[in-house]
């Protein structure tokens, strides 16, 4: 896991050097479709929700994540003649995401896989295949192929907004991910360090965010979870504050993950008083200086756009939890009864 | 919250006397909409859950859920000219349910709002209001409201399925919720009593469903999750099975809630005898027959169709929660942290 964290700078760029070209063939393809429908499971599904968010807010397009259920188990008959359905799954072999691909196509969508391997199932069945470089992932626990994931997904909107007569996003900053990358691989291992081992002495563990790094938010939850064997929910603030705050108290660490601005920032960081009031400890990842100052340990996100920021952000939570199952004497690599290829109907 | 439990059958018969005669103006606002969207917030959200499975089974109409932030804190523009909203909130004057509402207005979308208070903010701002009849609801923890939301979204769909010349259900079917609720009440007071007195033995809990129950399985997680202040994820057992599977051993209680019959049931099934064979302890709410006997302990739902029945089989768990509050010398009505009407932007 260590490994391919470290791997991650030099992934992103040949994902983004590989799909960057690919936006007007994205954008003929899409062409006047009127909603995004994104197909994914597991970290996939994480990275689905920023391609969601990117969706409305960049593109202006309606999105959505499918219930693959209505697919699979239910094979309903629903209307997707105006819809262009992305399917993301890193090794392009569950059969349930590849079934539900089908099944968007059979109601009428046109489909786009994003995956890792170019001659899987996923990629075949779909109308157009957008490949990550990520390499060969060994560890489990998916890190550099979730990042280049979130790229494509990226990539994929960047070309539905200029499709939609938006402005597009700067090959510039598309061009400075590897050195956000870079910059992220280089927080402090202090801070780190101490932030793996507050999470080390509790048994509840919570993460918030919001917006469009509400994706991010809910991979840290599962990062946490999957990897150190504890229950972690993740959750809109908004949520938080309709029932699960009674929850919050010292014997719960609450885990924040902002954007570097953006709308979000200043209810985080109120968030961040309002939990510490409730004698919950709170870690920061990204925001801005007064969020971090909010939080009792905190280190900066990438020094990019709130729309890219989440393509690196996510960096600082996976050294954190694999320097914490190493506290747990865990193996990061392979957690209990998990496998790399989750097979669902 | 007791009184509110048993107030059940009435409030949805009330509920369906009142809605029932409106589907034809459903019908006729919504015409030729090709998309539901549905906007709502904690347990408003489970029951807007089961009305985007309804659309999408039942109407054959795609459905997703909003997420508020777009609207209320990015005011993105959006094109929803195809799209029904549908808004839903006890008390209707959650400010950000209704800002959401009037922003998807401002996006092209007919709108719908279901609510408690019939001269609330919600209920002016939408082009047509659906009351529920729960009545007063003094109980922080929804109940009433909660199962009546869910019998309107029911009558809305309904009426969205005759309108796309879809089968709709029959009014005999409707007729016989009330029933339905009554045997719910009458499940045997030994069993939960046991179900309680397990979950009140454990710190870890996890609900799991799918499909046309999945609501009510995130209903019961949060349900656990605010009355007895410990962190409940509730998943699909797709989900489950990528990732947190991880973290189910003896330590950790499962909660498997099923639908009378359908697609999902095997795999529930399938679901209780793996989770067993990790040593974690297995209650079931629903299901068939073969489904309860692979759990530890289980309480048959209503004998209704699986559409309808997720009207009614909230009930068992709530009971369950409640006597769970007692147990752990909590008061079920107030939970620490909570207001009956909260307030997020």
């Amino acid at each position: 896991m260590s490994a391919e964290i470290g791997e991650q700078p030099a992934a992103l760029e040949a994902t983004l050097a590989g799909l960057l070209p690919m936006r007007p063939r994205i954008a003929q393809l899409a062409g006047g479709r009127k909603r995004v429908l994104l197909v994914a499971r597991g970290s996939s599904d994480n990275a689905a929700i920023y391609g969601r968010y990117l969706a409305e807010l960049h593109a202006g397009i309606s999105a959505s994540l499918a219930a693959p259920s209505v697919a699979t188990l239910y094979d309903a008959r629903v209307d997707l003649s105006d819809t262009l359905a992305i399917c993301v799954s890193q090794s392009g072999s569950t059969t349930e995401i590849v079934e539900t691909l089908e099944w968007t196509r059979r109601c009428g969508a046109i489909t786009i896989a994003i995956t890792n391997v170019e001659d899987s199932p996923l990629a075949s069945a779909a109308d157009l295949a957008l490949i990550t470089r990520a390499g060969i992932e060994r560890a489990v626990p998916a890190t550099k192929s979730y990042t280049t994931q979130v790229a494509a997904l990226a990539v994929a909107m960047d070309a539905l907004a200029t499709s939609a007569g938006k402005k597009g996003l700067l090959d510039k900053e598309f061009s400075q991910i590897g050195d956000h990358a870079r910059a992220m691989l280089a927080t402090p291992a202090e801070t780190l360090d101490a932030m793996a081992g507050a999470l080390a002495e509790v048994d509840e563990v919570l993460t918030s965010g919001r917006g469009i790094a509400f994706g991010t938010t809910l991979e840290t939850a599962l990062k946490l979870e999957e990897t150190c064997l504890r229950p972690v929910r993740g959750l809109s603030y908004a949520d938080l504050k309709h029932g699960p705050i009674a929850i919050v108290d010292h014997e719960l660490l609450t885990v924040l993950v902002a954007g570097p601005s953006g709308p979000t920032v200043p209810g985080l960081t109120e968030l961040a008083g309002t939990v510490r009031e409730k004698h919950s400890m709170v870690l920061g990842i990204g925001g801005d200086e007064e969020f971090r100052s909010a939080c009792d340990l905190a280190v900066p996100g990438p020094d990019a756009s709130e729309i890219l920021a989440p393509l690196t952000l996510i960096i600082p939570a996976q050294l954190i939890v694999e320097r914490l199952a190493h506290k747990l004497g865990l193996n990061p690599d392979v957690p209990r009864g998990l496998r790399k290829v989750t097979q669902t109907d």
